[in-house]
């Protein structure tokens, strides 16, 4: 019985896209509906983000940020104040045209982001640098009209949340796009075990309307990479579009200079992707809804029930604990929390009783040890805290291993094709040679890193000389 | 200088309309953006309907109740396999007909509701009595496409959570549907300190696709009633045209019993009319945001700030304490944190400190009181308390005193034309009753009252028998 469920997951060496997709349903993350590229959260996947969610707005309070909530719909005409945005999210958005039975006379968009309704408010509540900064963020779901669509990864609608803030100098907002990112950046490796790479976006790949986009990106298993976060220095632009404008310390009139960030429901993407084996999910001990999982054996037995409830009572103070008292058999127990990646199992029957210990399983490794009863209060806690490290750890190894410098073209393309993974490469700059990598790789420019690297004197591509070490890698 | 603050509310008695508009601006709930009927929540708005949300959610989960996420989009054909709600809805929902460039095969509504999704769903993962009962909840935008629009009361696109479950008996859903109205009632009289009267809604009020609809209804100060929260017993209707099927204990093949429940940002549009004053805002403790400003006086005097901000510190164990330190004047602050309903006010001067002592204000009663410094960490609790209590009791008065039991129509068109407020008057039942009430008066049935009384014997309207008591009233 045991074997039967997991054959259900396809191995992720045999057909990684495959293994992605079982899992995700199998763990019951999502749903399918008959909502074309929309995605159902299920329970335990929405637990996941409500944790995802609640630790990043803490995060995102404490940096002085409030929240807010603008409209869902973005008239046709405002969308297109700003020249460069407009271009970028036209082709991608969903068009409202009937409101009831009546035709509207100017089409409503629905957001695909909203930069451009922030961008109206600020100039209605700005006037002076007292104003400043202004630092607000907003929880809401986006739609952006994609042709291919993948749970979690890239949906027609997906869950996020978007911060805009505004200040006085170039320098204030610069700060900003840092700080976030680098709220973003702990996010992922504290609490996702996600390592990242923290770098700027190319001129190709940044944001529609963005002065620059610095991004965090993170590797899968598969040696594919995912852009994580991102967070942009929007200049003046929006500000000189929307005539965002204040009058300054010296009385003189500016216009406001503006970021942008987000993080988006594809961050559970990288969870799954980074973290995840054969035998399911495994989820990051402090993003897990249920870090410890009480199996009871033999439950029938008198005494088994009451002493596993009367455990999971005593563990709650120090863990986030369930209990499955179904009359499922243990085995088929113990592959479905696996499969839901819970961190830790504990088994407990009546010769366990009888010895005052249980067995604590670990998710991660697989590994089991016995421990006495009376230590469960501080061992539990600490297995929590040892698995974090080691999926954070594990994910670094990984990466590394999967990080590959190429000083030429063809070993460039060969490290792509038949490796994978992060290839660390200088470019000249160019935008042709950026393309032609793309095409001919299917790699594309990830960030060029803040931790710059000097891994040779001239460009992969070209051969011209060049300054910029990049990451590249085909990606999500 | 304060004068003139206060001068930009309308007075309540002289166009309560005005004062709402006015009062929603001027303590700065929300904003006007170029997106029809829509509104912009600000940080003040949003911090409230934060906490009220995450109250309710506490409770939600409690009561069993897991979230979920479903799709924004509903395509048109899905909507329309439960006859009476696709009548019910299809006049007043958004649709979108163009993804990017192309057009749609099929048209999409964006939701109005999420009865459909959900009852999908459900087929797909309930199979056995083992599988109930499902108790889900999202928390959601929804859009209804309204004609006149006013911030929180009606707006083209508001929040909510809606609950959405599923059971394996009548009775079960019952108990279901009045449990979650009574976790309605009590977020409104516990935490919102608004009362309510529990109720049915009448065949002509009940939702679409219902079998019964239960309501808590609201008096609002002018006399005008606020449908507040309602659960619905759904009955086996969307079951059956979904095909939500589960074989029972005796093995037999039934259709599911189901209910949803919703609570919208509606709700905080009720706060302010029932507490609100010619002053702005009052916000209830409990659900405040800041419970207690400080307002530092001469603060430019030495030691001032600093005693001040020791003060914030020390207080902040007890409740949810603001600092205004800004160079604004006094009186300027006193007008901005009455307007924006702060329960509390802390003044505190370089004299204050001298004599170990501080002016606490009351936003409630207008009352001044001074305090030991000593004595503050348990005179802030106690007077929050106090003033939790005296709102809900003030609002309960004032609906007593707006409510009138009518016998006769002549009576029942006089109260309702000079008075308002609730009309509790007998009716036969028949729909012609109650649409000839509304045409003639204005007013609509609230709700027929779980605690009946027996006010006469006869329909208010036609003068045949009646047994039913029903609460009528002009509502927004």
């Amino acid at each position: 019985m045991a074997k039967e469920f997991v054959k259900d997951v396809t191995a992720m060496d045999e057909d990684f896209a495959q293994w992605y997709t079982d899992v995700v349903k199998k763990a019951e993350l999502v749903d399918y509906s008959s909502v074309r590229g929309s995605m159902i959260i299920r329970p335990y996947g929405y637990a996941i983000w409500e944790n995802i969610k609640s630790a990043l707005d803490a995060k995102i309070k404490e940096t002085g940020h409030e929240n807010v909530y603008m409209p869902l719909f973005i008239p046709e005409s405002l969308l297109q104040r700003e020249k460069d945005h407009i271009e970028g999210f036209a082709p991608e958005v969903a068009w409202v045209t009937h409101g009831g039975e009546e035709e509207l006379a100017e089409r409503l968009c629905v957001r695909p982001t909203s930069e451009v309704l922030f961008g109206e408010h600020y100039k209605n509540i700005i006037h002076s640098y007292r104003d400043l900064p202004k630092l607000y963020n907003q929880w809401a779901n986006v739609v952006r009209w994609e042709k291919t669509t993948r749970p979690f990864l890239r949906t027609l609608e997906f869950l996020w949340q978007e911060g805009h803030t505004c200040h006085e100098t170039d320098e204030d907002a610069h700060e900003e796009t840092v700080r976030m990112l680098d709220v973003y950046a702990e996010l992922c490796e504290e609490l996702l075990a996600i390592p990242v790479v923290k770098g700027q976006k190319t001129e190709k790949e940044k944001f529609a309307g963005a002065k620059y986009t610095y991004t965090i990106e993170s590797l899968m298993h598969d040696g594919k990479a995912l852009q994580s976060g991102t967070s942009h220095h929007l200049g003046d632009g929006f500000a000189k579009a929307f005539g965002i404008q204040f009058t300054d310390r010296e009385g003189k009139l500016q216009h406001v200079q503006q970021t942008s960030w987000g993080l988006t429901t594809r961050i559970i993407g990288a969870m799954i992707m980074v973290h995840g084996d054969d035998r399911g999910l495994v989820v990051p001990p402090r993003m897990a809804p249920t870090q410890l999982m009480i199996v009871p054996i033999a439950q029938h037995k008198e005494g088994v029930l009451d002493f596993a409830y009367d455990l999971k009572e005593k563990l709650s103070a120090v863990a986030r604990v369930g209990i499955d008292a179904s009359d499922k058999k243990p085995g088929w127990k113990f592959n479905e929390y696996e499969m839901k990646g819970i961190p830790l199992r504990l088994e407990v029957g009546p010769r366990d009783i009888e010895n005052g210990q249980v067995i604590l399983a670990r998710r991660d490794s697989g590994e089991k040890v016995t421990v006495p009863v009376g230590e469960l209060q501080t061992k539990v806690p600490e297995l929590l805290e040892e698995i974090q490290k080691n999926l954070f750890e594990k994910a670094k190894e990984h990466r590394e291993e999967m990080t590959t410098i190429a000083a030429g073209f063809e070993e460039f393309k060969k490290v792509v094709s038949e490796k994978g993974g992060f290839v660390k490469a200088m470019w000249c700059g160019e935008l042709a040679c950026e393309e032609k990598i793309k095409e001919e790789t299917g790699a594309t420019s990830r960030c060029m890193p803040f931790e710059q690297e000097k891994v040779g004197d001239t460009c992969v591509c070209c051969g011209k000389p060049a300054e910029k070490m990049v990451y590249w890698a085909k990606a999500y």
